[in-house]
């Protein structure tokens, strides 16, 4: 059984607190929030689990194994510090740093503790990226030429990071987990609309050294909500729409290369060369299966799906696009 | 009655014809096209038209009064030259030149010669961009702080131009339709998955001296065909969704500004501000509306919708984009 | 503070359990289900919670004042009169219930104990159906000349009633919740496909003495879920598609009424005569809308939204329906 | 070559005229309309066809093998009796006559002369029909259950023929050519809001000997198009929405049989028990591939697809179902 203590309960901490509370190999022992109003309500839906105001009594708790941190970015590299210090194995919120440099301080130092150090990249245990993943694979969808996400909505205007590392998280995770190769350099655009010059718009693209090309826009201004992404093969393309309930996957039939003049004539009117299949998806909640990866890897010494390398990368490319966008698109070399 | 001649009889070209032939203040005379089997196609269609195999019939006729290009991109300069030398207003597809210098001595020669230049941005004429433009001429909308577009399709492989070259002229001429300000530079990315080297995804983002920014995302190679613009203001917002038959435009009631803490969780949870309007379009075809426009404005010397200098702003845009994506996305000044 | 039990802990009454516990004016004392495991997992989560097996248990608890039935269509008169003898005011999941007779007898009984004898119509209490309410009670969609509703998916085959006693009774209560008229025929067909004789597709039509009409079909051998109602007036008509998120309301700005030719020639090729308004609603859920107002009602004494009037006409429909479909269609009347 | 003569040129007649003139073994001679206006646009747009006021002039015209009847359905039988009585060869739009009487008097008076009678039904000749067909006939789909449409939209109200004349014969014909059974009876029910008291709105249900039901709801008032039609058969369901411009045909792998309690709790959740596959379709028009039958099947004496037998078929079904709606819904035996 593992002890695990959570710090931060606002809209995704609840989340976790009722996918951890609710495995069996774990003991979801205390929360931690500085909010008097939250400490009360976790005491009324949970009443078996301590409410504290103060991160230091779950770090001095021996019975505490593991902490989960759901707090803003910049406050992880902090926290997450103090955690492995105190021996606890941590769980991080995406992005796992405000920095590379950060990062690589927080996985060096988990190392020598031996302990687990893991981002939380949900998105890596939904069913979509599963089948993605399992198609790739099987080389059904053969080379990957391009990765291109819409992750756009209106969304709250947050205070401390920008739109790229609120939502492109989502996205290099997936990616850099349906291939191997890694870019060489990002380009990225935005703006900001505030006052407090923080980007709610941004462009960015990953370059590789390869004949692929990943793009992601990303905005908190947008009226409708968009979360769509086309992996492309050169075999067959993939449409991920997670807005969709029961088709977010469909895989077309469609490679494309030279063809003939009449070939041609045709695709231009018809707009489509195959038959398309929506495979079935598995059904679970995908924070559960974050969860439940996190506990296992504790207990069995194995990394975890999402592990510190995904977590460093994202936060690689993060900083790139960051300072990319700083210099209105000039490429900057990872 | 104003007599034209049409060169070019590939699929655009016979949709010109379709036009210019209903407009009862314009003579249709003359189609040119190398091809005998088209050649043959238009004696059966339309027999009270000529179908010649050479430009020079038509430049030497006196008959003629205007020359319609519907050739590709490289021979517009050459062709809109010897037109204009012949003294025949021209309509020429878009985009109007392949470079900015080609473009500045056709106006030239226009304007000396009192002959018309114009471009054939279609899109300017659709029911949905005059609502549009209607729209933010209103304030409805307010300051436009954002254009967002997705062109992509699997689309055929242009030979001599890019997927910039051709797909994001119909944006370019949009926005600056819609908004006067124009960009102070381009920074672009794009690749090629041909032997060719021409790029089949590209994305495109122009910076303005004001809190404007534009993004263009272009591809011959996605599996779906999406056709979305976001206009966003600091009043309302704008869907135009192109592949929609009847809602192509909804306007979102949906600015953004500071909220209180309770607002913004309300906005997080559901996504939505406001009510949305989806006003009635008008639903004649925009090819008849150009064609009008062009036969228009020979007749009475005024300036058609789609002017001289829409067509040099947009090859000055596509100008500059090339030369960024070549530079992985450095800014180019315009 | 009204003290309640809840009498069947399944999929509805899980959702049931957790709404009226979130409720200030009311405490849920005890939970019963005949399911050990249920009752187990009710202690987890329900910590202050009674959980028994036996409904003689609340019946005989004088500190209850209220029981919620979410069991079985075939036990809800039998169960609802052993509470209202007790003393209980009821609230009975929907359709009331089995007969037409029954729903009388309870009703009679309630009223001569002076019991709130209540329907659990959920639908009456979203957002969608208040905008439609509000929108038809300001004149604003006209004479309401039909009710069309789509309610298909691929659902459970229930064992003790068929499709028409599952699915329609969100539809006659809502069209009962717009309009005062009430039917004076149904005219059904429907079909088994399973061994047991049970419906699991079927059509409805009410017929009206008035120029109206309403159609209800329902399936659960729908590989699609669709959820959508039309609701035309002479002046507008209402699309409600509660598959949408944020769209679930669409008015159309379309009377019909005699046309010029020339009108009509538009109205064919075009498909629409106005613009589209999505008013924004209510995000709060409904289920929590229905539950204060039990509560409210036994307090105040005053009738729900959803009275037992409309639990009558609902049993009304569903009976005469039933008979009209083992007719092959032939009219029934109520 | 076959010389044909069409009488009508209204919007279908224009369509038929264009088809039938690019046929090659087909030579399009005469056209017959009363209206003047359009005899002169026939002059300009086809100065190769002769443009007649009176059917007289091609009933007596020997040149002329086939007419083709593109005029209101009440004059059908009338000009199709004088030109079978011609020796002319007919199709005949649907549906082919106002009344089975006339149908089979038609029917016999072919068959005697030896002459082709042929209804227009085009929607055989899509892509999507031949799809369903080839799924169903290898079995994939299994035995059929049902056959549920909705075709609905904000329609011209004809002043001849109600909404099902108008619409349902195309449900008609394609259930027909997808399974070999007939219905045994009709019940429907239908409203009119109009003075002259033709139906705008109406639902017809066929019930047949085996486990099958048909179910067509149709409507000249609603205002959204839908064009829907969902087969339901015991391996698999197919969902045709001629709306949809790529995917108009999806197949779902759902079959619905006696499941396992877990199962039964799974598929209420998911809505969803297998994978879509979306087939490729041919893309040519399908009034193209009807023109052809029609010439191919004088040339050889074979029957075309959509045969007298289709034609028959469905105005018996019209005629029933007419009958229902008058008794609100009371059983009609075919």
């Amino acid at each position: 059984m593992i002890s695990v203590a959570l710090v931060g309960y606002g809209y995704w901490g609840k989340n976790l607190a009722r996918n951890f509370n609710s495995i069996s190999e774990c003991s979801l022992k205390t929360i931690v929030d500085s909010d008097e109003q939250r400490l009360a309500s976790i005491g009324k839906l949970y009443p078996g689990i301590k409410a504290v105001k103060n991160i230091s009594d779950v770090l001095n708790d021996p019975a505490i194994d593991a902490i989960i941190l759901a707090t803003p970015v910049f406050s992880h590299y902090t926290l997450a510090k103090q955690a492995l210090r105190a021996g606890k194995h941590v769980l991080v919120e995406k992005p796992m740093t405000a920095s590379v440099s950060d990062a690589l301080e927080l996985i060096d130092l988990a190392q020598k503790q031996r302990l687990l150090l893991m981002p939380d990249h949900t998105f890596l245990y939904t069913g979509a990226v599963h089948k993605m993943k399992e198609l790739i694979g099987a080389n059904e969808i053969g080379a990957i030429n391009y990765y291109d996400s819409n992750r756009i909505n209106l969304g709250l205007f947050q205070n401390d990071i920008n739109v790229v590392w609120d939502l492109t998280p989502h996205d290099i995770s997936i990616l850099f987990h349906l291939i191997d190769e890694r870019p060489v350099s990002v380009s990225a655009t935005g703006i900001s609309h505030l006052k407090n010059g923080i980007e709610n718009i941004a462009y960015v693209t990953l370059n590789f050294q390869s004949n692929m090309i990943a793009h992601f826009a990303c905005s908190w201004s947008s009226p409708v909500k968009i979360r769509q992404i086309l992996v492309g093969g050169d075999r067959k393309m993939i449409l991920y729409d997670d807005n969709q309930v029961t088709e977010k996957i469909k895989v077309y039939d469609t490679g494309y290369s030279a063809k003939s003049d009449e070939e041609r004539q045709r695709i231009l009117v018809d707009y489509r060369v195959g038959d398309i299949y929506v495979p079935k998806l598995e059904m679970k909640e995908a924070l559960a299966g974050m969860a439940a990866d996190f506990i296992q890897a504790i207990r069995t010494g194995t990394e975890p799906e999402s592990d510190w390398r995904s977590g460093l990368d994202v936060v690689k490319v993060l900083e790139a696009a960051q300072k990319s966008i700083k210099e209105n698109g000039k490429e900057v070399r990872i």
